[in-house]
């Protein structure tokens, strides 16, 4: 059957654990691989080269774009934030199934340049769960608890256009939970083509 | 998340082990419930009333037919055969997954009236065992086979307008499989438009 990798967009309200989930699922299955993001922004203390980022000036991200060498990519504030195609692509001809950790807007510009990527979103339970997740860190001020509702507002809006919701309850539950639905999406019909030509060649030569 | 059933459609080469499938997963779990077709044909010995079909007359079938009773129908040879309306609404509604075993035509007509059904496909793993599974049952006339292999031509044709191919290599796991790319279903984001329009709508009050 499908062979070849999935491409996979997560998203989901800040507090919703899409890191944790993340890192759990590449650590209990060899089948994901995490895209790293590129970005203009200056390393924070303990982000690692190719790992948190690939770090890049502006000048060698603009020629990225002027390459056509990322997938997506957006501007916040004064910083670009993309995903470089190169490694995506080796990681799907490879089989692997590979994870990009975006928002909304890039989301869905990868879906629109790959119709067959699979978009996740990630959420708390119930909406009273992701309030106080939005607002009960302790330590933030309020301008970034407003900032983060604020964000929520807007990421709501873009939830049914996701294919699945992933609702973030039980850790452990909700890993193995987006790992069979990954698994359940390689046996859409539309992803195995190859097997259902074969199918029909083989029957009309009988 | 989602309360209410999900309708689904399994058909498959003749052979593949639907009904075998089928019979497990009842087994296994109790979210589902198989739907039983009426038919006009009269009862083989052992079949009962109910279980196997909900044996008719034809003019009571026609009758069912007027009175929008059925889902879907189809007239093969001299029978009817077709679904009832009531226990799949009902079993729906009482959040049961309601499982059709039908053929691809009385498939898409389903797809067409209910679009959220799910539509799966079940098929042997490789074209060779397809063939093997079609030919090699022994008792069988040549008529009988090459009814089949033309049956199998025509339903390969129609397997990319189901949703998912279920592959039937080992029984228990192709049972398993089927569950979870259920249980998945139960997470789109088009099945969870009330959590979304709830969580949308909480946010705005923020």
């Amino acid at each position: 059957m499908d062979k070849k990798g999935i491409l996979i967009v997560v998203s989901g309200f800040s507090g919703a654990g899409k890191g944790t989930i993340m890192k759990e699922l590449l650590k209990k299955y060899d089948n994901y691989a995490l895209s790293v993001s590129a970005t203009t922004r200056k390393p924070r203390p303990g982000e690692e080269e190719g790992i948190a980022y690939f770090f890049k000036t502006t000048d060698e991200f603009e020629k990225m774009i002027a390459k056509d060498e990322l997938i997506e990519y957006a501007k916040y504030v004064d910083n670009y934030y993309g995903t470089p195609r190169m490694y995506v692509t080796e990681q799907l001809e490879a089989g692997k199934d590979v994870i990009l950790e975006i928002e909304i807007q890039g989301a869905l510009k990868v879906k629109e340049k790959f119709p067959d990527t699979l978009l996740l979103f990630i959420t708390p339970p119930t909406v009273s769960e992701l309030r106080r997740r939005l607002v009960n860190r302790g330590t933030e001020t309020m301008e970034v608890i407003e900032g983060r509702l604020g964000r929520a507002k807007e990421e709501a809006e873009g939830m049914d256009r996701y294919d699945y919701l992933i609702i973030n309850d039980k850790l452990d539950e909700c890993v193995e939970e987006v790992h069979r639905i990954i698994e359940g999406e390689h046996r859409r019909s539309f992803r195995n083509q190859e097997f259902i030509e074969n199918m029909k060649r083989e029957l009309k030569g009988e």
